[in-house]
């Protein structure tokens, strides 16, 4: 039987019935509902010559082997934030349940082809997302971290990955998946705006942005609001003021997609008869090219500096986060931009803001390609996430047509 | 005696031993340590020969009968904020007594002379400030309100001012005080830096700013920090930063000690990964002009929508509060900087930010002026509040002058 990207589209809406209600998906991470979609997709599966293998991490394996180990993986995720989209990782894995469905049917091919559904992508219970991929990785570094971390009813991570057979002391062995896989790829709903923007189903992803996440507090000098000349004032938030309206020159400039945002501001006292004595800002810096993201923070760094000295307030910076950016495969993003290009006429490359699993496996040192559908008004994490069905279609075309370039170039290798 | 203005600040450290702890004064109108301070003053005025009433709002009345019953009044107010200085309000009271104890033993005076201890300046216990003021200024509207207030303890505010035989249905009886009244000094800490930075001991008040005070809602469009390129986003905060700024422009441009004061922005969600939705802004313009004010919020409400054009966002404006200006009385402007200037060699005029009892006894349509003295750091309600020695003994001076030059005023009219 030829694909049927219809059909995908059909079992988005059967999972959506059975594991979502009103307020959206409903598969979060280690709940009873996520291994009702787990089994469910294992049921998918069942009629075709696959190996089934829960890894130590939790990530599912459907493999179907070739004549080579060699293997290409197709990965996703079936769990979801609380209320969440029908499309986010269900996709992915749907969509890859379909070509491995074309290619069995084939006959055995020239490669191994791999499906993964990666154990907790989103982090929705416990705040530590890319979990199973993480440990696949070997990236995972944090094992104490996660031992201490609790659910909002106290349940502790170890025991609620207990439950579903997952021991903290051993997620590392998931790294032995990774040794044969020679690419990776990944459809995933775009979670932004820009190919809507563009008219254009389908985008090839460069890679996921390097990410600087700081801490800026302000301090300046409470004073009563109708007895200090301005001339006299210290006023933290015109630090921040300021500072919130420097970044989007500063994203300009870098251009390449350059994302900043100051996402919130706490000011204290914060009443509206003072002066605001202290001011707390969040600025978060994304680049796809690691060394203009640290030129971007520099740059904000030294404008902050600026506007201290200029209101005669102190400013400091502390790091909440960071990670580098990480760059796809070149030659996978060239049979990428041939796929769509195939089925949907015109492609277009486009970095990634959020991460995905597909990062942490290119971190591991396999070649990786992400594609992105068109994702409408930019919306995901809610249950308004939406994607047209034709694009849908496309997408799952598109995805089997850039299965088949990756299975030949492999099998060339 | 001639006036001893050494004595009283004596007074006010006998005071602050008596009513206060190491974290300040603990004067709270409507408390017992309130009363012991208040029984303390009448203890110090009890050899003279004056008329002594407690008023239907609270407030006690120290009056030596003059030839007139036309009355000179000086004013200031016991009560202190929690933790507070060792001089607001109470410097006012016991200069005005070491000036009635001068003029007393000088004989009958040719008008009547009046200390006043108004009740509950502050408003510390109940938010409500100006409440013995504004019952004899006759501005007090809001009776059925008062009647809603409750303190931290659950303690209505009819029953803690009922215990000090108050009782609300009748406090605006209190306007009769007024009556007689012909001229009305109070002498103030300046609780700003204005007196400091010109190295003055005194000033003369020319008035009360009037006040508007704003919140503004700025609305834009949550969106993904990594996803959203930087040309579609809808980001509130900037509405809310560029309006922080151009109120800075808009005071300086206006004059006249005009003050703007963004006070805080709270912004939703409020997460570093999310654009700002909304941000809602604390605004407070003052200025002794009413058209001046009235200028500075059509200025801030007009850039405020050329900002939201700009950030294609959403802005609205809704009135916390305002006062109009009130202004003092241009003779006893001239007679206080007179007594200034004799006393200290040079004056100087400036607004005040702050509300007074003065304010409300100006509204009434009694000719009114207060006298600053320095405030060291212009720092106020707080234990560090302090003001030299030698400046307190020169406003104890400056107002006797001041009282002698009204008095003398006054008789002539």
């Amino acid at each position: 039987m030829p694909l049927q990207p219809s059909r995908v589209v059909a079992q988005l809406k059967e999972l959506r019935a059975l594991t979502g209600d009103a307020d959206g998906a409903q598969r979060v991470a280690w709940t009873e509902t996520w291994a009702t979609a787990r089994e469910w997709l294992a049921s998918l599966l069942a009629d075709l010559p696959l190996d089934v293998e829960r890894d130590a991490a939790g990530n599912d394996w459907y493999t179907l082997r070739g004549e080579s180990e060699r293997a290409v993986l197709i990965g996703g995720h079936m769990d979801s934030v609380p209320n969440g989209g029908w499309l986010d990782g269900a996709l992915n894995v749907l969509a890859g349940a379909e070509t491995l469905r074309r290619i069995a049917e084939e006959g055995t091919p020239p490669v191994t082809v791999r499906l993964v559904d990666w154990a907790d992508e989103e982090g929705a219970r416990f705040g530590r997302s890319l979990l199973g991929s993480s440990a696949a990785s070997g990236s995972m570094a944090d094992q104490d971290e996660l031992r201490r971390l609790v659910d909002r009813d106290g349940v502790s991570l170890p025991d609620a990955v207990g439950a579903f057979g997952v021991d903290l002391d051993r997620v590392l062995d998931a790294r032995a998946q990774l040794e044969t896989a020679a690419a990776y790829l990944e459809l995933h709903i775009e979670q932004g705006p820009v190919l809507e923007s563009l008219e254009l189903p389908l985008g090839v992803v460069l890679g996921t942005f390097g990410v600087e996440r700081w801490r800026v507090t302000w301090t300046g000098q409470a004073a009563h609001a109708g007895s200090t000349p301005m001339a006299e004032r210290r006023d933290a938030l015109a630090g921040a003021a300021k500072l919130a309206l420097a970044i989007r020159d500063i994203a300009r400039e870098a251009g390449g997609g350059a994302v900043c945002t100051s996402g919130g501001v706490v000011c204290r006292p914060g009443i509206v008869t003072s002066v605001v004595e202290t001011a707390e800002q969040l600025l978060d810096q994304r680049h796809l090219d690691a060394e203009t993201l640290a030129a971007m923070l520099a740059r904000a760094q030294e404008l902050s500096h600026a506007f201290a000295d200029e209101e005669r307030i102190d400013v400091a910076w502390e790091r909440i986060w960071n990670i580098q950016p990480i760059l796809f495969d070149d030659a996978l993003i060239g049979l990428c931009d041939e796929a769509i290009a195939e089925v949907a006429g015109s492609s277009h490359r486009l970095p990634s803001g959020p991460l995905h699993d597909a990062a942490e496996v290119a971190r591991a040192g396999v070649p990786t390609v992400m594609m992105f559908v068109q994702s409408l008004r930019g919306l995901s994490h809610t249950r308004l996430e939406d994607t047209r069905e034709e694009h849908l279609e496309l997408s799952v075309a598109a995805l089997d047509r850039l299965a088949a370039k990756t299975v030949a170039h492999v099998a060339a290798a």
